[in-house]
């Protein structure tokens, strides 16, 4: 038994029963113990992962964040080559496409979130719950994974710099540092104002995606209505209490104005949903439900009481009163991820850019999922477009062209210089314009997962395009992005869906449809059973408006 | 339609949907919404109520406080006689006795919460729930129940004041006044520090038994384990962050140390629990699992790292440092209450006395409700037995006595002077010191409601014992509490339980019985479901460590 953990379980007054637990006659009860309730096994065997010591070093991972790509990304990750850290300031995985969710009460933040994000592979206890395919909080994420704030990324000397976000009363310096060989950077976004005035001090945000925010905008909306039948408000006040402004109009957006919708008819917001046919279906929904949808208009400035808007056609500017502004505009990187950007000459960028395999451009050993911007391959293509056309023709044949590929992924019998152009630039305005969403970070998590678990394999047999500035290949495919379809809930049991093959469905089995993709989304069995049994609950017993 | 609710549903710009929703062929759908989600029946037809206007003005029943002893009372009120509006902090209803499970995580905060509050008869609208025996949240209690804290009872006006709790960014004056033919106060009581140093700054308390204090509590357990796997701290630090003191020794205290003790094993607290072969035995079992029980101690003062405590016997002071304390020791009265009592000349009086039918003293028109001090009926009753016993032969006959019981409540055939007096100390001894439990509550709401109920009747047919200070019956019976066991959940799937008839049991078969007792004791049917998942959810899934 090593020493360092006997301090989870003596008191510094009861020695005796100590030798309880210490005993390893007794180390069966332990695990049982450590299935049912996360904590005791992480205070229990955390030292005895097999083949810990001993062996050669191994390469050291940090992982900044525990969102999509960064539980994507560790999900399938093979901790048997690489020593892996975590650092976030949070110590669970939040399932943010139902986070609008959680802002009327249809499904609970807890039933959302995950503490478990290790799959397979890494939990180093005994687990009888894993015929379930769940895994508890194991060993492998206690020892692993630091609940702190990263501050500082230093690339040159591959060292993180982080606080602990816990209670400042504890014993113990919060600040630390990590070293690594490779850092994968998941931090997410923050909310873009657009240095809009009064945006910062008195709108909610959705866009960042945190629970926290969910259950603010939850018990706001609570609260405009709990006041609403205080004696002596007039009906004016009440009103302007009751008007619910939502500026922004994507599907997260709709899905949460159609959710407060449910609620309470006077909700404006803008509307621009990805398919033209969904955005004129959604607005006829929403204007027959007490929407008023406005299109077209600028936010000037948020003061406590009022908007102030401006029409874009008309430039007319006027000012609204309203009791709830949700701002669900756009993102823009986190301090940390500025100042990282500054480091490596990217200061100037609206994002962090990335390499086809999303390596931060001006790095070796850093890699960035989510919110980032992918490099533009069109012109490097065409360069290789030039090089490889070895006649001169304009057109490549069959074998100058093995390694390049459509938009659609096929290969391409012969193409000429124009066409080719034509084909690059719609590959890559699709490529660098990826939505901040759930299914773009997860994508980008899994493909890092597959480069670095055959990274030695890769060495040796690269399995990427021909490379143009070296010789060779490259060692791994680009990150390509499989669009599936996205939804919009538009609330009373109605949504809307685009698939690809330009399908567009509209109302009530989409809803149920949405439904069950959504269930079985989830990362875990037991999220997917809470899921599921909120929405029961909510059928059954109808919405719970408890303010806590 | 009246229009003072067309505010609810309509926006300042859209002004056609409204008709949706007001033409009267709609109404179907409009119940059938409110049945899904409490928000929409409460903008609904709430003025609808049959009778509501033209007949003679109703008594105003003001009731603050929607605890045990305020949602007990309201539960079966008959609201055709009564105008009820209920004042509270909280738009919920807690079950309080589970508060402790959620420190854990083995219940969630909000599978205990219950927004609805009003049983039978005050369902406004068609509740297609009711085969469950639930009501949603329903116009009644949007309309009579107001989200504010109570600043000051005037009790020669008959008023009470308050200030809403709400967000103050709300247009409309949070503070308004209400006035009343009867108050009933049911505010609970306070923690009671006893003056002790540093309390209040460095101490989690859960005898107020709010949620919040109890998700603070998880939050602090899990912010230790995690600060303990961060880099960089000594043995030292982390044995003093994980060390858990408990001040304070009830069935409460030891369910929450038997929780945590599932999941850390240095636990010190002060056992004191009812009946002694439970102390032992939870002390044994404690000493057993590591914890460390310490009797006889008082705290002198509590620093931000240590608690003073000072041995009561060998009057040894001895600083323990702490990572954790939770205090849970006596409560007092809130300041409204103390306000209240100096008004009424109780000032100098450590809690709010009532008289037998609960009524404060000095007022004819408040009741007080939960942690109460009941009136010694010792004085009273001898006097009357004096005045009783006519021929002065110091014993009452049968037909003198035939209004006094005996402590069983049976009728006595003869009794004399002394073993009178004796059996009305004991009485009295149990009455004045009421645990402030959430049983007693309920029994004394549940027994007021029967007193609002039966006014009329026993005003003409009184039902209580006879006058001595006045002619004829007291119109009720006194208030009576029925002492029916106590549990002590002692943690790894152990209780103990003490019942009426000296009865104990303890061991893993009384922990079941604890469960079952507790999902029946739920107050509704979605309550009930909830918590059974809960349970379910943490035997299958383990406990969730989430810290949100």
């Amino acid at each position: 038994m090593e020493g360092g953990m006997i301090i989870f379980c003596c008191s510094s007054s009861a020695g005796s029963p100590l030798v309880f637990f210490l005993e390893d006659k007794d180390q069966s009860l332990w695990w049982e113990f450590g299935g049912l309730c996360g904590f005791h096994i992480r205070g229990g065997r955390l030292e005895r992962q097999p083949g810990s010591e001993g062996a050669e070093r191994k390469k050291r991972v940090v992982v900044l964040g525990t969102g999509w790509a960064g539980t994507s990304f560790l999900k399938d990750l093979d901790i048997s080559t690489y020593d892996v850290q975590v650092v976030s300031p949070r110590n669970y995985f939040v399932f943010t496409p139902l986070l609008p969710s959680v802002t009327s009460g249809t499904v609970e933040a807890r039933s959302i979130v995950d503490p478990t994000y290790r799959g397979r592979g890494a939990s180093l206890a005994p687990d009888w719950n894993s015929s379930l395919g769940v895994t508890v909080l194991n060993g492998w994420a206690l020892r692993n994974k630091l609940l702190a704030d990263c501050l500082k990324i230093d690339a040159a000397n591959n060292k993180v710099f982080c606080r602990s976000n816990l209670d400042e009363n504890l014993a113990g310096d919060p600040e630390f540092s990590l070293e690594f060989d490779y850092l994968v950077v998941a931090v997410g976004a923050q909310a873009n104002t657009f240095n809009t005035p009064g945006v910062l001090e008195n709108c909610h945000f959705l866009k960042i995606k945190e629970v926290d925010d969910a259950q603010k905008i939850r018990r706001s909306v609570i609260d405009r209505f709990e006041k609403s039948v205080l004696p002596g408000l007039t009906e004016e006040e009440n009103k302007k209490n009751l008007h619910f402004v939502i500026v922004g109009g994507g599907p997260t957006e709709s899905f949460l104005g159609a959710i407060l919708q449910d609620e309470i008819h006077c909700i404006s917001f803008e509307l621009q949903i990805f398919d033209e046919r969904i955005s004129t279906f959604a607005k006829l929904k929403f204007i027959r439900d007490g929407i008023d949808v406005q299109t077209g208009c600028r936010v000037l400035g948020i003061s406590d009481k009022e908007i102030t808007m401006k029409t874009k056609s008309k430039g007319e500017v006027r000012q609204v009163p309203y009791g709830l502004v949700v701002l669900s505009t756009g993102v823009g990187p986190r301090p940390i991820v500025q100042g990282f950007m500054e480091q490596i000459d990217q200061g100037k960028r609206r994002m962090l850019a990335t390499d086809e395999w999303l390596r931060d451009k001006g790095t070796e050993n850093v890699y960035a999922l989510g919110t980032i911007d992918q490099r533009k391959i069109v012109d490097d293509i065409l360069s290789i477009f030039k090089a490889a056309d070895k006649d001169n023709s304009g057109t490549l044949t069959i074998e100058e062209f093995q390694d390049v590929r459509d938009a659609d992924g096929n290969p391409r019998k012969e193409v000429d210089f124009e066409g080719f152009k034509e084909a690059l630039c719609l590959v890559d305005s699709q490529r660098k314009s990826l939505p901040a969403t759930a299914r773009v970070a997860a994508q980008q998590g899994s493909y890092l997962t597959k480069c670095f678990n055959h990274r030695e394999q890769c060495a040796e047999l690269p399995e990427g395009p021909r490379q143009f500035h070296g010789s060779g290949r490259h060692q791994f495919h680009p990150f390509w992005y499989k669009h599936l379809g996205q939804f919009a809930p538009l609330g009373g049991e109605q949504a809307a869906t685009e698939l690809p093959g330009d399908w567009v469905s509209m109302g009530c089995s989409t809803q149920w449809l949405w439904y069950s993709v959504y269930a079985s989304k989830q990362v875990s069995w037991r999220t997917r059973f809470l899921v599921v049994s909120d929405w029961t609950r909510r059928f059954v017993f109808g919405r719970d408006s408890s303010r806590i």
